[in-house]
């Protein structure tokens, strides 16, 4: 089963943290293809950074899933998700969804552990298109200026860990999603300290795209999910004409 | 890895079924105990008869989950799962839930193929319960009577993909789901018939089985699922009482 | 007119103290019938234990509903309400969604006080089944070990009177439920002392009863309440399956 | 115990049939005093007519509740109420409100039966504002002109069988509630028909007032129902002002 | 364009506040009728009083709304705004509804700021039956008697601008909606100090209504918001009886 | 007023449709300035058309936005809306957004006439992600392959009027809004056949944007629509790395 991952942002030490998470989770006989934007921003925090992150997904699909069993969007917040699903004949999934698809197996309410409060609010977003708000005990996160991005999860080993306990404690989460590549791998890291169930996002996604696949659920040749009808394109790059051209 | 299905109903023939289409899901590796019943009813289809499946699954996970890395409570509306989940210290995963997972990885809106008219109420309430409510496009039934459960999909091939249509058409579905224990497997056989992904509930809990143990999300040590206190307990069988004392 | 009221737990304490608070509601010419579970634990508090209490609930119906016109299931969350509803020729009603009924009739937004934390998750889970978290304020419980169950309304008076204070101050609760068997009555004993209405669960469930038995609102013999089809059962004490057969 | 009945609307006739309705359902003990609005529109099926007859329930309630242990608003759509429940110190019921309530405990969703088309979103919005459109299976009615609104349901007898039994085979209808003062007491009439249990609303207010009363649920003198402050009135009718002087 | 803005409160001061308002926020050409209630009470603060202004509105546009092109509501919780939405053919526009439209247009999710604590559980409902409670991040309120309503908002100038803060701060607020007449015009005084837009309530309904105007959107003739059915009616002033005769 | 108006589609022809309504209903002193996206698609439909739509708007707001006071972008659907509100320091409106606006200040539910079935499932989601499904009353429309976008409002009139009857007397609609570039400005030719409200979606949003302009609403300097940190970008436009530089 090949599997190509996409990180919309630019940082190539995100990637490879993520990376390595993804190979740690995956089964025996998944062969991995990372990819790491092209252009765009260091980390996406804000609906805007995503504007550009889901366009860079777009491109890098177009170019290179070709080959790949399935696609996953290594960013939380999914930009890009819905629409590369249409676009693609294999199974796409985000991380964000994955994470939460796996938190409701494990519990009826999950919360979010961020690195930013500014992302929070994207965050919640995510959660509503999601369809599962009604699930969601809490959004915390950690509230100073970050140093660098890949070294976040060492840097306030200490501090995520109390945002976790106050998850449970005050606001009734059964499960935590430690939320956000810069937090790939952290749920390993702090299992023993934390007594709820914690989910990876980026091992999540990797599992469930080796499910869907193994499955065979099969592409959507109809309903909303089916390839966009073909249509007068212009002053894209050609590999995203070639895709949208189904050819 | 070891994993214990429990059909909450008292059919060997849809044990038999369920287990055919669970074993051919499995990952290698994976061992399977399949197991019936001892009391309840042949299938399961109304509020009532949950309760005592719930109770017979209770009873069956107090005297056979030793052992096993993962449950799988395996009756369509997942009769006693959350209450089970409180109780063992290793996953618990239900068809209905599993299969719901997967397909919002699939789609934005699903839409339910059952078995019985009657049994549409308290599939409802399953997604109700699930926070899902929003994205269930319809469900949609068989409305005759049934002869044997076991070979329901068999005796009602063509009524089963045009009900599948008829949710893709004028419901809005993007994924399908065939609800029930008669109806496991029947993914596989009319995928190539119906042009949206459908999601099998047995294969999609052994899956999700599989990756969470793979994940080693932890167990609850705090928040509700975390195991009840122990209390005062009396005239329970003997397994339900030591399961409960924690011994 | 005679009303069965069934305690899914096993303490005679509570039963005693839910039948001296029924007693005291009835209206004249009510003849009550007060069970105790035969089998199961001292005090529901979650979700496992209400699995085995929705059982026990139901082995009591089967064997002493007839001749009753009416019956109440009187452990807070309601456990086995539904099946046993269905199961049922005449009213059926918990003393959760009776409350909430209550309440309803009383303000815009009801809290409920419990009387530990751990229960509080299960309760949230048993007002949204009702439909009605938009209306919910708040839970609010005490939070340390409880004592005997049957005196903790008086162990823990001042702390309760408090509870109630803070859920009309900060949560905007314009009624309070005091939810629980342990709680039963208190509602009467400290209505000088909180300025809103409190609803007390068992009395209103028996009045609920009274009503409905009143205005011969009828059984359901279609939808999703009628009878569960017959079928084949196996392994059941002799009551349930003579219940089950319609018999 | 005494309880006041207003009806929003001008029709004596209307006023009736819901007091031979009421006179039926109550206990006895009851004394019951019926009012009929001095002014406003014969039968209110709009928002714009229920301004007029929230007001004149209001008036209405200023001149005679004193005296009365309960009141209760009778008109479909609760014209007033929730105003009404602020101002005064004993319970205070709307016909809806109270419909909802009984079918709440009858089964798990309710249709609502109404006498013409337009009548039908305003009874929508009601069940909104009762946070229990997650309940509602749907609403259907009547949809030809009226004659006589005090003879509607004789006069289209047949028609609302249909529709009570369309609301139980195609929307999936636990309950079904009759809408409306003129089809008050239906129910007893088309009981042996319809094959789910309905529930009379003026029936079940009297009920309700009645439970209320005796539960001793206490007056609100703190949260958002207790009275208004006092402050500067002027041009209402004396009984209004003396009301809100709290005189 | 002429529009008419009717004030449900009694009191001229507020009269005079919101008009000085509208007349700032008005485009050339827009000729302002303003009305003062000529019965109720000095400020709504509840839902008894908001019968009583709605009642007011009705009758103040019955009298004068001829003439004019679109009428605004100006109280808080726009007291009878659906109704006389049914009964005029021009557009009628709430200063709640209004203040929320534009909210949505500016940020994700508003926070309310209203003048008392009592007020604020109206507020609530009146953002629930706008359907937008999704998008409420809170309200906060003063909580200290007021002295004379006129001069709220300069009486309490400083705390009102920390209510914003803590909105934005603690509560995840994009938008502030300071509520009600008397902080009509705050807005504009207090937007160089807050952080984020702030909607006038006042200004938005009078912009929104002179839109609608140039819109040509047109009046219902059918719908729930036609005008209501002719029919028999008595007892009311004789402006009201001609609008309701279509007259 | 300077108004700059964003077509994130490629086509011309439906720019021009959109800059004549768009002129029709601007105030007198409006300067509007249309652009069309230089690279994309002829007309989206999808959502991985959005995506590219959403980057494209982006694009041209960083290179022409300057020296406008409000930005509108027009594609139903509002792709990339959100994220340009945070990048800019004067109000963005999308057609969609401010078309619901609209309609919730005409009635209490709408719905939206579409070109294709196809659009329908992105057009339910916006209107969930504006958090009003509850008040959409229905999505219709037409079904057969369009010819040119341009004359789609002519070419299908008569059907297009006959989805609105639908509309009106089977779901419920107390207003309508015909969605999509292609019927700009039908909401005028068909007003006098159609008997609610219509809303023409471009028409708003101009004179949503003037009304936001004027009432100096202020830019989010707090809260989740403030300007995105800087970060470290690359590849980018230069125009876009300037706009997310600040500069």
């Amino acid at each position: 089963m090949r599997l190509l991952i996409v990180n919309p942002n630019i940082s190539e030490s995100l990637s490879q943290l993520m990376e390595d998470t993804a190979r740690r989770a995956a089964a025996p006989g998944t062969e991995i293809t990372m990819l790491t934007a092209p252009f765009g921003v260091e980390y996406i925090e804000t609906r805007f950074e995503a504007i550009i992150g889901a366009y860079a997904a777009a491109t890098m699909v177009a170019e290179h899933a070709a080959g790949h069993d399935a696609v996953v969007i290594a960013a939380f917040g999914d930009p890009g998700l819905a629409g590369i699903r249409e676009i693609l004949d294999v199974p796409v999934i985000g991380v964000t969804e994955a994470a939460l698809a796996s938190a409701c197996l494990l519990g009826s309410r999950f919360s979010i552990v961020a690195i930013s409060r500014r992302i929070t609010a994207w965050y919640r977003e995510s959660v509503e298109q999601n369809g599962l708000i009604g699930r969601l005990a809490s959004i915390r996160s950690l509230d100073r200026p970050l140093g660098d991005v890949a070294s976040v999860q060492t840097d306030n080993a200490a501090r995520l860990k109390e945002l976790c306990m106050d998850a449970i404690e005050h606001d009734g989460a059964d499960v935590i999603i430690p939320a956000g590549a810069p937090l790939s791998g952290l749920a390993r890291t702090i299992a023993a300290d934390v007594p709820v169930p914690l989910v990876d996002s980026v091992s999540s996604a990797v599992r469930h795209a080796e499910s869907l696949v193994a499955m065979k659920t099969g592409a959507a040749r109809a309903g909303s999910f089916a390839r966009p009808p073909t249509k007068p394109v212009k002053g894209l790059p050609e590999p995203l004409m070639r895709l949208m051209r189904g050819a």
